[in-house]
């Protein structure tokens, strides 16, 4: 039996903002597509960079929007962040630049989040709530041998009403102060973020789709590590740019509905 | 007749902490080789890179500790900040990410200081009241056009406590998010500093001295403006460091007492 689906892959990986919506709006056909391809028996989740809302708030939104998800279906860079640091240093001290979700995360994952420099690890995050008493803490921490982890690499995070500051500041202040360099940062386009995503649909791989609409996040990561790559032109990269050939991904359609033949 | 001085220049700069005082207390001698220079007709101004005290606030800790001093003979970064910036665009809207002294030598000098984005300017100075806000503030001015200014390039800035977080954490933050560099930094070691402190004391760079504790500030833009150099140990910098012998200071003395004869 042929596949109703461009590619035959088991595992389907989606980024959300610019893929499968823009902000409040579903991308048109995004419903059907994931509807057909659980139906169809493959493994669906979906990936975020942004630390600042939980798992269930996005399982939330795409429910209400019209695509019925469970929070496990969600990989964020928070959970991505709990994870990686449970292999290496579980249990840990930490102290936090970031949000209540990331904080919870952590906590879920029995970590022990301190509100004082006394820690092992500062983790750097999305942080709306940044200021100079969580620089200072960070600094005194580091001077006491902590070391450096943060969630994702975005220069800024595109809300409705424009561009506001991402983790890169919080992380650049930190980097800055201290003298030291971030050690991790897990979110995309770390093959950190995709080798969790990837145990969390239990697929290797090599059966492996990811779909996205960032050449130098969604597009390098996947390639690096081995999945197909599909772009899709509804999110930052437009028809004309010239570093799509450049990239290279496996396929590049104009939406997500393309993906159902 | 002979002078009573190491050197018989004309115009003295000194470098604050480290060289005439420690904390709270006077390096032991200072107070005489002050009142010597003074009463020998020298021109004496005092140098520090920090935007968080105002000029009297200096003038009062130096008459406290027994050197009387009037405000105009101390020359900050908020000071040079705020002569600079008349230079380039006298009167400009700026958007300050700074503490109080600061804010109130940029009105003095006639700037129209905004709590919004609505600016020509964003001054970036080592600020303890600094958070998220202000850095969005400062993004969302740089990308209505405005320019980057900072105070001074310092990473830590030594308290009784221990090291805080000074400007440079400020400024990798503005420009993480903005993806700018910022375009002058008035502080030591920019010749900036150096210039509007001779216009002070109204002396040329040939017929002045000055004196510090750092190499890598005081001792480099002297050499670099044509000042007499005399690197002192009683702050930073110890008789052992290899890099006197490579920065080569004029002069080496154990204390600022040493200038007398």
């Amino acid at each position: 039996m042929p596949s109703n689906f461009v590619l035959p892959h088991r595992g389907w990986l989606f980024d959300l903002d610019g893929t499968v919506y823009r902000g409040e709006s579903l991308i048109p056909g995004a419903a059907d597509v994931i509807a057909a391809l659980r139906a169809a028996g493959r493994r669906v989740a979906f990936l975020s960079n942004k630390p600042i809302h939980t798992r269930a708030d996005y399982a939330r939104k795409l429910t209400r929007l019209g695509i019925p998800t469970p929070d496990a279906d969600v990989v964020n860079s928070s959970l991505v962040l709990a994870r990686h640091l449970a292999r290496l240093d579980a249990g840990a001290p930490v102290f936090v630049i970031g949000e209540p979700p990331l904080i919870g995360e952590l906590r879920a994952h029995g970590f022990e989040v301190r509100g004082d420099h006394r820690v092992r690890w500062v983790v750097i995050a999305f942080d709306r709530t940044f200021d100079y008493a969580k620089l200072n803490t960070a600094l005194q921490a580091v001077r006491q041998g902590a070391r450096l982890i943060a969630t994702n690499p975005d220069r800024t995070c595109p809300t409705e009403d424009g561009e506001i500051p991402d983790c890169a500041g919080m992380t650049a202040a930190v980097e800055a102060v201290t003298g030291r360099a971030v050690e991790v940062v897990v979110g995309k386009p770390s093959p950190i973020i995709l080798e969790i995503a990837l145990e969390q649909l239990g697929v290797p791989a090599s059966e492996c789709v990811i779909v996205g609409d960032r050449l130098e996040t969604d597009i390098v990561m996947g390639k690096r590590l081995g999945l197909a790559t599909v772009l899709v032109l509804t999110g930052i990269t437009t028809a004309s740019d010239a570093r799509i050939a450049e990239t290279a991904p496996d396929l590049v359609v104009s939406s997500i509905r393309d993906l159902l033949r």
